[in-house]
């Protein structure tokens, strides 16, 4: 009897999380039906939910996989080199689907799902796990600025925490709700020179 | 035949704004149906939907009243004050039935909808010229503090308006999604540092 090995398991896993991002972007949470995410990942259902228990699952285990990138992404190269990241994504061609960039799906599916669940304490708890992550990622780096001297040392590391905390929030919504991003390359060198040693 | 005179339908609708607001906090849009905002208001659905043609209709003139409230405050004191507005309401004691305070229901209630809605281009125009009024409100006030000298001179009035709006965003999603509001007074001190004249 042949024997799948871990290698194989996690490609199957990749492959299933990649597709399943896609789905949700272009079609949000409600409109990700099991025949779509089929669709998209190229899978059976009975493939994919081998891997995931239900919708709700795979979501999470995308929104997880997205937190884990963005932590090591913090952890190397600040909160603000992920807004920058995000604003990239932003200017990408729009998808035929849903006539904007795909992050945009993203990310409105993520406040879709944040805000409909609001009254799922379980979901609510796995959320505010990965926004933990990502927060003490942020101190983190922020605390090794301080000790090397190009953080301004007038204001609190948990106050510059909050605020680049504050604007990776403004900026979600902005682009999920389908505004402009233009103009916001500009903003995010304001932000970051906010919390730089003058 | 009485006559209604203009002072007590506009009464009138004021009372159903201030209980459809209530209503759409404590409920979600999705939960705050006829009965429950009969309830709420204190009125019958025919005296309600006299005056609105139907939810979405009641839902868009609360926002907009919302809206109008805040270009004022913005015009005489500064996005800023309305943030510091709403970070006191977010201190306000929980509601019971939602366990948070009315304004982190009423947010919500407007990210649901403003998600739900993306598809519905109706919906998004009359959505859009909200957010514009306040931003000109925004840029014209940022331009009276710029001829008075208390605005920073180094970085255009259109990057600093949009830093605020990005602050605000920020805020609202925070709140919305019912995180604490514990710190937010230094963060909102240190984006008012940020667009004054050092």
């Amino acid at each position: 009897m042949p024997r799948v090995s871990q290698d194989q398991l996690d490609a199957r896993r990749r492959e299933i999380l990649a597709g399943a991002r896609t789905c949700f972007a272009r079609h949000g949470y409600e409109g990700a039906t099991v025949r779509r995410l089929e669709d998209e990942i190229g899978l059976s259902r009975g493939a994919i939910f081998h891997h995931f228990r239900d919708k709700e699952s795979l979501f999470l285990a995308v929104a997880e996989d997205d937190a884990a990138a963005m932590v090591a992404t913090v952890a190397e190269h600040g909160l603000v080199q992920v807004m920058r990241d995000l604003l990239g994504r932003a200017a990408e061609p729009p998808v035929e689907a849903t006539g904007e960039p795909e992050v945009a799906g993203w990310l409105g599916t993520q406040l879709e799902v944040s805000r409909r669940l609001r009254t799922d304490p379980e979901f609510a708890k796995r959320w505010a796990a990965r926004a933990e992550a990502i927060s003490a990622a942020t101190r983190e780096r922020l605390v090794r600025q301080r000790e090397a001297g190009v953080l301004r040392a007038d204001v609190p590391v948990d106050v510059l925490a909050q605020f680049l905390e504050l604007a990776y929030d403004g900026l979600v919504l902005h682009l999920a709700t389908g505004r402009p991003a233009d103009d916001l390359e500009a903003v995010l060198d304001l932000v970051e020179e906010t919390v730089r040693r003058r």
